[in-house]
């Protein structure tokens, strides 16, 4: 990428980042394209246009190529920033679960790969400790700032709020193919709030 | 199916029971089995043990026939009993929206059905309008019955009602594919009686 280049020093694995970056293009393209049954690492390096050993230097498989790339764009998509409210963090945290599940390329990618982790157990169990759990410490972690603030109750049902934080977007968005109208994340939070047993502020 | 069969008169089309009752598992098998994108009407009748024209007399398409299979599975899951009570209507409305996404064969079905609407917005248009759409109208006749009693307000949010109802079991168990521990239908119950801003009644 730059005019001078220094030799990699011998025997070094060296990972050109603009190779990384062809791949991931690729991979993306090809799973909303062709889906994760059909595709394979050949397509993907003629994709990239790159040669098969640039993928197995950085990955020993199709499933470990498929879910570095998908957790590397998912799972900084999590982050609740910390607006000092809980309210302030659901909505903002409602807008990155919108923008992960209407985020091109990958509106067609989660369900193909919902429907292949069905039918894949080993599959399934690697998606949730690349993605699914990482995202979710994320949101524990605004649910936690918002305990620690008195906002929320210390008994709080963890695991049933990142249900609810998460469910009903992808519910409307994937399942019912239904748009999210203007003021329905906010009306969610309002909801959120209440089901938690938010302390009001005003 | 019974010893005395009348001959069925001249020119009427008579839909045998036991041969569209063959025809209804051969597509719920073909289905979890293959996939929507796989299953042929050339499957489903081998499959049957009946001619493709027995199909053909039933359903003028692919489309059709899955879809009426389904509807007539799903549709009928979605009945909200009239228990007298808000909160034991949400419990056996989730409890019913736990079969249904537990139902056999259907766990595999629905992911699949998902990933092809994705891809097909006509079949996801139907889905809506076969499955989706009578599902929503049976639980909003329970929230209907809630606000008659004056236990939920009137200016309820229906649209939201309804998505949070589904959408958490539905993504623990078709996204997260996390098992639904005891007590969790019940907790989600008094969340949602929470979040819907339901009158306390003990």
């Amino acid at each position: 990428m730059t005019g001078r280049t220094r030799r990699p020093p011998t025997g070094a694995a060296v990972l050109q980042p603009h190779i990384t970056s062809a791949i991931t293009e690729a991979v993306l393209d090809e799973l909303a394209e062709r889906g994760y049954g059909r595709l394979s690492m050949e397509g993907v390096a003629r994709r990239a246009g790159v040669g098969k050993s640039a993928l197995y230097r950085r990955w020993p498989c199709k499933q470990d190529m498929v879910l570095a790339v998908l957790s590397q764009m998912s799972v900084p998509l999590a982050e609740f920033p910390d607006t000092g409210s809980l309210r302030g963090d659901l909505i903002a945290g409602l807008g990155a679960v919108h923008d992960w599940l209407t985020h091109p390329r990958f509106v067609l990618i989660l369900p193909d790969l919902t429907a292949e982790a069905a039918r894949n157990p080993a599959l399934a169990e690697a998606i949730q400790a690349t993605i699914g759990t990482p995202r979710r410490q994320l949101a524990s972690a605004a649910l936690h700032r918002a305990v620690e603030r008195g906002e929320l109750p210390a008994g709080l049902n963890l695991e049933l709020a990142l249900d609810l934080i998460a469910a009903p977007i992808h519910w409307r968005l994937n399942v019912r193919r239904a748009p999210i109208e203007p003021g329905y994340l906010e009306a969610l939070a309002d909801h959120l709030m209440r089901a938690l047993g938010a302390t009001e502020r005003h």
